[in-house]
């Protein structure tokens, strides 16, 4: 599959050797003007000093250029960490000519260690040499961490003979959880249309596709999705209400939702897919929070990767969702075939069985107590997630 | 350590083949007269048919005998799974010659499956022939499932030239999680203690115990903790707010906290102890929640098993915990070394690496906001955590 670029926008790595060796760890994207911005970020207390940057300057609504690293995640650092992401835009800023505010930083690694600014600076200009010299899919190589594949799509709309790119790269493998996980996310277009417009249509995307996922239930400190739209492909301006927005959307969403399973699909050490679909909740939030207890329970994600049908472990997980429920109303499917209903169970786990060793699983449970629902996916857990893990530093 | 028995109960062991083979799984505790009875249970939504008729029968104030049952835990069973238990205690109740609603049922095992009634009934004639003829360590044996050790300690108190015995025995090692684990406990004791002022007490030493221990989080249907008094020791009845009633307190504190770490160093497939100490909290709930989240974070756990001082990911757990708290005033320490402070890492990994192969680990986290605090015990997570649970049925 080919990716086409948006129009107006540049990429450019290099080898700063942050962390790892023959490889790239530094990532430029570069739009040639100043592109309309939004942007969604981790909810966790603990905020990385990227982060802090990008909450305050996306707020200014425009943003052209993204400095992305892998190997450090500047979270932890104090003053200093602050101090160093605006050194790296502003060293950046110069160089570029653009105005160095508008250049934002994402990172992701370790935390608490200080960024080696003595390798960072120095790579600073090759970085801007090889600028238009890359593709999108090495941006997306050089911010993987345990990722085991890049991850890249895009979406196009023809609107009045005109061709609207967005693209999307992200990485994330681990540290994954609802509300934003140890990911990186960059979508580019070059749609013209306005932050304010784009924020509500970003954050909605995010909610449905990104904070529906969960690796390991860990929230990280890093996590940031990047929206910048461009205007290069100079369409009329996208208004709210609009078929043209609506198509866009539309688009957005579908684009989040396939990053998301890329995620979920590269989580570490991950056997096996889970889509889990609670219907008949009496709100979205219970709905949703009775999924992600079922996707964070480890007996669940054991049981899933020894292709085990112990459904009690999931009924028991939605009993202790703090989500009120009736046990006499839950129905409970696991590829389509219930095991529990009325109360009582079915007792077909051996029909069950065998399409327990596909790769993909869905698990539906019906509440029975309104008209809510939510989808979530989620992985097992192997002993090969604990390898990766318990080895990350060392 | 040889376990003194306290007067007055007698125990039974027997093979009912519920799942295992050539082992006890079916246990009677029987007290030779009518003893006042407090229970503490699950707050999970789905509750075992045992745990509902247990809830109930601890109301009236009194009883005499408890039949534990591992391989199966009846939950999920409908109104047959409480058929079956109604009919094991009837059963007893008759042969025993004791009213049948001083019987108390406890059952551990797989969720889901229908008690296998023509294995049982049998079985509990020779339950009775048995009484008296096993020691409670038996009684520990019977109810294991997952466990690699029997758990029963006792403690012993002087009364006026009498000696109080109280002992408790329980079984746990997964499905473990606050607010109760997949975990059956007895205390038995030959004091002279009403109900309403055991029960008070029974639910403070079950709070910093059995609810301040986690192995993955999973919080089972079928948790009970019961405690019978049967004042066989003949002492003066113990009151509120009397010396011997602190005594009794203390003492029933200490042997909770001692079962817990039981669990707890029998956690499924776990090499490591993790003590985590949260202070400086504005309210005890916060500093519990704060402990309860670093320790059933799978990255932190992992990072223990590896001995990887990985902080980072121990105050990204305090910042998604849900807990306010300030960045800059949280001090984090391991092992007695300060990692954070001021905002700011302390470098100081290198010192703590030796000392993280041990095989028990200290956290003390000061949030520096207020005067509470909690203690909380976990363990690392293993390799053999996902063996043990991916096959737990199959």
């Amino acid at each position: 599959m080919e990716i086409p670029s948006p129009k107006g926008f540049l990429f450019s790595t290099t080898q700063a050797g942050i962390k790892y060796s023959n490889r790239d760890d530094l990532a430029l994207v570069f739009s040639k003007k100043p592109a309309h911005v939004a942007g969604v970020f981790t909810t966790n207390q603990i905020k990385a000093a990227p982060v802090k940057i990008c909450m305050k300057r996306v707020k200014g609504g425009f943003a052209q250029a993204i400095v992305l690293n892998s190997g450090n995640a500047n979270a932890c650092t104090g003053k200093k960490g602050i101090e160093d992401a605006i050194k790296i835009c502003e060293t950046l800023g110069e160089k570029l000519n653009i105005n160095k505010e508008y250049i934002l930083p994402l990172s992701t690694g370790v935390i608490g260690m200080p960024m080696p600014m003595e390798k960072i600076i120095p790579a600073l200009d090759s970085l801007i040499e090889n600028l238009g010299k890359s593709e999108p899919i090495n941006v997306a190589q050089a911010i993987m961490t345990t990722d085991t594949f890049p991850k890249i799509t895009f979406r196009q709309i023809e609107v009045s003979n005109k061709i609207i790119t967005i693209l999307g790269l992200c990485k994330g493998a681990g540290m994954i959880a609802p509300n934003m996980a140890t990911m990186l996310c960059v979508i580019l277009t070059d749609a013209f249309i306005e932050s304010s417009l784009v924020k509500n249509c970003l954050r909605e995307a995010v909610s449905d596709s990104f904070n529906s996922i969960s690796v390991d239930g860990d929230m990280s400190t890093n996590d940031t999705v990047i929206l910048l739209a461009n205007g290069e492909v100079q369409n009329e301006k996208i208004e709210k209400k609009s078929t043209v927005f609506k198509k866009f959307r539309e688009n957005l969403n579908e684009l989040c939702l396939e990053l998301a399973e890329m995620i979920v699909k590269d989580g570490e050490g991950a056997t096996k897919f889970i889509k889990i679909n609670i219907t008949g909740a009496k709100t979205a939030t219970d709905a949703k929070r009775v999924a992600r207890t079922i996707a964070n329970s480890l007996l669940v994600k054991t049981a899933f990767y020894g292709a085990d049908p112990n459904w009690g472990r999931i009924i028991a997980a939605v009993g202790y969702s703090g989500v009120p429920i009736k046990e006499e109303l839950i129905e409970i499917y696991i590829n389509k075939i219930c095991l529990f209903k009325n109360g009582i169970p079915t007792l077909k786990e051996d029909e069950l069985k065998e399409s327990l060793n596909q790769k993909e699983i869905e698990v539906l449970i019906n509440l029975n107590l309104g008209k809510s629902k939510a989808n979530f996916l989620t992985t097992d857990l192997t002993e090969d997630y604990v390898r990766i893990n318990s080895a990350y530093r060392t």
